[in-house]
């Protein structure tokens, strides 16, 4: 994987930096923007990060995750220098319409946008951590403990622990060197997948037992009524797509969560060659190509019906 | 970690070895015996790999599974040298009573006993296939892919997929290096974990629903009537122990599986620093700090409360 030398001019030659990342962020999102901090300040630079939504519960062991911000109100946008990590449109960041100086784009994932000044997409790299990595390398940033726990659990959460088919040999031996550099496995894997409450955990058990299995297509859901009857949220949901993936006649698991009345937000995970990017493309929704999601309105029957017409068509 | 030379010694001097691991097997027992049958018979050497038991459907992905064979009446076992692998006593491989020419036992468990002429028991080995990858090192043995999947499979199951705090940079190195030489991260992963039947699948729902905790300790269970309910045996609750564990106020997860009228085999699972194979150990059983395994007999009730009592005094 090789830098762009644009990124590495803009990084050097700019002074201040407005770290954007995605709506709804998770480890790679939120890892990413803080190892990039931590490293630009390393060099003397200013940086904000910025995301519109608050760091999920799950997620705050991030070492710097304080850093982030949810409001430009007391800043001057016009005279920062954007970086978009982990997506490539202001929309997913919620912060379209705001004047920045200039935009870098640095995202790993396959829907690629104009927007930008200078950009990086690349759609190999396994997590937009492994992006960083290298543009650390290519910086001269030294690595310290809290840039590695950041990396590595970027990489860890858009790998899913080393096991999904954007793990090769590179990337095992990035996650070694942030081990050596002080990012602790079981630490970080703990901290991700073991941090659950038992509203959670009966919150999974209730979405199970919703398992439908239509042509090889896993559909399970939850409703507002079951996070009021567990206390939990949205954001407790994290994981719950790919439960039904265990079963080896699965080809596409598709998760449906209650966002209002007859709206659902539909998480898709599938293995090997179906591509649920292209799906979710199909109903402006958009990620990779093993998991993706988008926003579908109808009775929850008909939107399974449509969702698995689409599906049925692929093949 | 170094090979001891005798070890060594013992492969390149000998010509017929009988490798046997464990009953139960799982993958780090089954690869690192295939591994190692592999590598001595690219050395001209001959082999058979012995198992008391049938490999489990999971573990059918590892290349060259074919090799177990089940019994020894078709040998004569003392011209052949024993190599226990994953297991240290005769008895953990159900060959107790065989006289063989030498012995040579090579395993990563703690409870070391008197049993070898020749051995090598490393408890900070992640697993044994990291023993057995350093020693195809030392023996100059050409990386396959069939032994590279093996090697892989081996440490990826006892490391959780590199979650556990076994996982070191220098586990993660060797890692890159299986894949290199061919290992597929996520053909492994799917193998291991994704392949369930959906009997299984409503068993682990079963399970789940029997969850009680009791001073930060889960209990959980499976009957025969459940198995019979779900078409599923045994060998289909490998990982259940371990759900409970996601829970953040969970310290230990402890497991029943019914074997018996009144008779359970219990799998024990902690996070950090609670060493359940010293509870294990206590009740004849073993394993590693966070995993092990005895057997007792009882109602279920008061074997769950003979445990618990065995808990509360570690504390």
């Amino acid at each position: 994987m090789k830098v762009p030398p644009e990124i590495i001019s803009f990084l050097k030659e700019e002074d201040k930096f407005f770290i954007a990342t995605h709506i709804n962020p998770e480890a790679d999102a939120l890892g990413s923007s803080i190892a990039l901090s931590m490293a630009l300040e390393s060099l003397g630079k200013e940086t904000v990060v910025y995301d519109r939504d608050t760091v999920p519960e799950f997620c705050r062991f991030l070492p710097g995750y304080e850093r982030f911000i949810h409001s430009t109100s007391n800043l001057q946008p016009s005279s920062f220098n954007l970086v978009l990590l982990d997506c490539n449109t202001p929309e997913r960041a919620g912060i379209d319409g705001i004047p920045f100086k200039y935009s870098a784009v640095i995202d790993h994932h396959e829907t690629e946008t104009d927007f930008g000044n200078v950009k990086w997409v690349e759609p190999d790299a396994a997590a937009t951590g492994m992006m960083i990595f290298y543009i650390l390398q290519e910086l001269g940033i030294k690595m310290t403990k809290e840039i590695a726990i950041n990396l590595y659990s970027a990489i860890a959460i858009d790998t899913g622990t080393f096991r999904y088919s954007n793990t090769t040999a590179e990337v095992m031996r990035v996650a070694a060197e942030l081990v050596e550099a002080g990012a602790k496995p079981a630490f970080v894997s703990n901290s991700l997948y073991e941090t659950w409450s038992e509203g959670r955990f009966h919150l999974l058990l209730s979405a199970l037992h919703t398992l439908e299995i239509k042509d090889n297509v896993a559909f399970t859901f939850v409703t507002q009524e079951m996070f009021k009857k567990t206390g939990t949220n949205a954001e407790d949901t994290e994981n719950f797509p790919g439960f039904p993936r265990r079963m080896k006649d699965i080809k596409v698991s598709a998760f449906f969560r209650e966002i209002g009345e007859n709206h659902w937000k539909v998480s898709l995970r599938s293995k090997g060659e179906i591509n649920v990017a292209e799906i979710a493309s199909r109903f402006d929704g958009g990620g990779h190509r093993n998991a993706a999601g988008f926003r579908i309105k109808g009775s929850l029957e008909s939107a399974k019906e449509t969702l698995l017409n689409q599906i049925r068509q692929l093949r």
